[in-house]
């Protein structure tokens, strides 16, 4: 008999029960995250340096370290509740499988045909969009999880979305770029000819097939320059994790209905978008003293920012059009080696999470990918859910912390955030299935170039 | 103010509420479905004469017209477990973009890897392969729905699965393949060189890219040949959509929790699982007199098997390996039209549901597929869910009853069965989004040249 028999396999909360306001870690942080900088005056941004780029409400939300919780407007809770609230699962087939005294659970977020847990931001960077009576919105994508959850949110409050899609992945993965036509997005392969910087790239670079860095400065451009329009993010950005906190805040709901006390909480980190949004309300515990979890950020070996990184100010984004942010970074100017396929190769970290890193508040480790993906196809197989490489990150670490106690026999509870479906991710399976997948760890001449491209201040 | 305005968006029973029992819905038909019979001998066929295709267990199921519930084995409904209950979901959103008076309620079934219902008849049969003490299954696979959902349920047993996918799908849609590998199964392009009847057809045609008609042929005889093996079939046969009752009796319980009571209940129906599932428990009621409702199947327009075909004995398959059925056919030879993209494309029907149509106690209703994936595009951008073509069938039907009633002013209650999801299926979606997608009706000589192919027997 084991503490949590009488538990369902899958727990939902009652629609009632969703989280009705989200929950801003910063206000418990004693250090806050650093601000972002203007590039010029190296001076923290205000309101008005950002009023081009982004949206009213979510500039405020961005720049308030205060507030604590930031109700959820009805419209973005209707919208959840097509989705929401997502299971908490009890990993039965796994632990039986590892053998484990451990508990393992599960929050999995990818039950909705964006498929993965960026929907939870795009509806809420869609509605104050709307509210505020602009036409609409410009954001990038690479693979096309967050340009395809953008899409679905802004066709349900009837705003136009352009997105500038890496060139490379328009052409040769057709599948997510035709999701988001189906929800109406003007999908642009980038570098195009619409802007300055793409015809500036595409003349200097002929036949170049883009990168995410080109795309972000695109897509800025196009919001500056278009009136009525503005850009929108799906990772980094303070605002983001305080519209992710819905993952932690369902999750930790649905510990207290069932009676599931974590020790561990394991969740991938790109951007940081999900690992902070899964995190925030528990790390509001630990950060009042009123609980204690050992908190774990998985990033990819081949893109270590949190674990071979340095904490600096530096460019958010390749293409230098965006705001000087203090985080974990490889350099703006790191791309992750072409081997790797499973997602999370942001150079930079969300500057909550990085300042709660250096406080000492969660812990890093970093993956390989074949290991990753040996993970993933035990979990596909046990747990019936093909992951998202992302997520699989995840997956590889819960499954080696529940191995640890099949050694020590402890009985530890493991949660661990499933951000997303696979569906779209096959290639990289099918090189897993056919042996050819490898794995690259950058060397410190690496990362010594890309640590090169930090711009040196004197701050 | 509406009837069901304090209902929840979207339905879960309990985990205690799963069903512990299919429904056979012969139990209740007062003219049973007609006898599978031998081709050579034109006589029902016996236990013995299945026992070297089928599992012994799902031989009795199929035989079985009697029972009126056949309980769930323990190890399947912990498989359940995983995917179901599944969610009836209210479509506010949808209803209200149709400034309807109707209420539309649907029964989603693609929240799991497989994408489809497909899984749950799929756990049964590798379930009773396993408690047989065989060593594995053959199957065949088009588009691959089926494939996949035999692959997860094989691999969750420990069992052998090979799957011959049509070699056209092989090649040219490698996701759904490499999905079927990451779950062990053994997929081989078919025609294969591992068969005698494979050997014979690249012979005869050198260079052919397969049909599902000689897929099935190659899973036969391998079933047949190898020691340890039996062949398994995802649709048509009585034991399928005794399986697939689990939909039905899932929604019908989320009816009477919540208080709904149906008017109009909706399926597609290719080979029938789906749409015999989610009605089985309905019809039931009806069969008994106990409540009435209006039951439609939607068909294609170019694949009218229901609404233009003949309810007569036919060869289950193009290759004609497999027994006859008394069903509403097109004739084995038919094949739907090259533009043909929404699935649904099997030449006849089930056994079970052609008796019913044949004893008026369903209706039937062909659409044709740019109608299909116009409603499919609506549905997706107001009720977030991509769905699958097949699934799009019924949600055409199920506006242009919700559209009827807004010119009646009627109140009507309709369910549809929104059996999968589309993400496999971007090819269709991209035609459609290029306005490059074609209708197609065939004419009557079209179908002729299908009903030539019948068998003319004497019975």
């Amino acid at each position: 008999m084991s503490k949590y028999d009488n538990i369902p396999y899958k727990m939902y909360l009652d629609e009632n029960e969703i989280p009705t306001a989200w929950y801003n870690v910063r206000s418990d942080m004693k250090n806050k995250p650093a601000p972002l900088i203007h590039p010029g005056t190296l001076q923290p941004l205000k309101f008005e340096d950002m009023q081009p780029i982004f949206c009213d409400e979510l500039i405020r939300q961005e720049l308030d370290n205060d507030t604590k919780y930031v109700p959820i407007p009805d419209e973005v809770l209707n919208f959840y509740k097509m989705y929401r609230p997502s299971p908490l699962t009890h990993a039965v087939f796994l632990e039986k499988m590892l053998d484990t005294p451990a508990h393992i659970f599960y929050k999995f977020e990818g039950n909705n045909t964006s498929g993965s847990h960026k929907l939870n931001s795009a509806i809420a960077q869609a509605y104050y969009a709307k509210k505020q009576g602009l036409k609409g919105v410009t954001t990038e994508t690479g693979a096309g999880q967050w340009g395809t959850a953008l899409s679905m949110a802004c066709s349900y409050f009837g705003l136009d979305c352009k997105v500038y899609m890496v060139k490379v992945s328009y052409e040769q993965k057709p599948f997510r770029r035709e999701v988001m036509r189906t929800y109406g997005a003007n999908v642009t392969p980038s570098p195009s000819m619409d802007t300055e910087i793409g015809r500036k790239i595409n003349a200097e670079h002929p036949g170049t097939t883009g990168s995410l860095g080109c795309a972000i400065s695109e897509a800025v451009e196009a919001a500056v320059s278009t009136p009525g329009y503005r850009y929108e993010l799906g990772s980094v950005l303070n605002q983001v994790l305080l519209h992710q906190s819905i993952i932690g805040l369902e999750t930790k709901a649905a510990c207290e209905k069932f009676g599931i006390k974590p020790d561990i909480i394991i969740g991938c980190a790109g951007g940081g978008s999900n690992l902070g949004g899964l995190i925030s309300p528990f790390m509001g515990e630990k950060l009042r003293g009123e609980a204690d979890y050992q908190i774990i950020a998985i990033e990819p070996a081949s893109c270590p920012s949190f674990t071979r990184g340095r904490y600096v100010y530096d460019f958010a984004d390749t293409g230098k059009v965006c705001p000087m942010a203090k985080m974990y970074t490889l350099g703006h100017d790191f791309i992750p080696s072409a081997n790797h396929a499973g997602g999370l190769r942001y150079h930079g970290m969300s500057p909550i999470l990085s300042q709660l890193y250096a406080d000492g508040y969660m812990e890093a480790r970093s993956v390989e990918q074949t290991a990753v993906f040996e993970a993933a196809e035990k979990f596909a197989r046990v747990e019936g859910i093909l992951p998202a490489p992302e997520s699989s990150h995840a997956i590889r670490a819960a499954i080696d912390e529940a191995l640890k106690c099949k050694e020590t026999g402890e009985e530890k509870t493991i949660i661990f955030g499933l951000t997303g479906t696979g569906y779209f991710d096959l290639t990289a399976y099918e090189a897993f299935n056919n042996g050819t997948m490898t794995d690259y760890i950058p060397s410190d001449e690496d990362l010594e170039k890309g640590f090169a491209s930090i711009p040196k201040l004197d701050l």
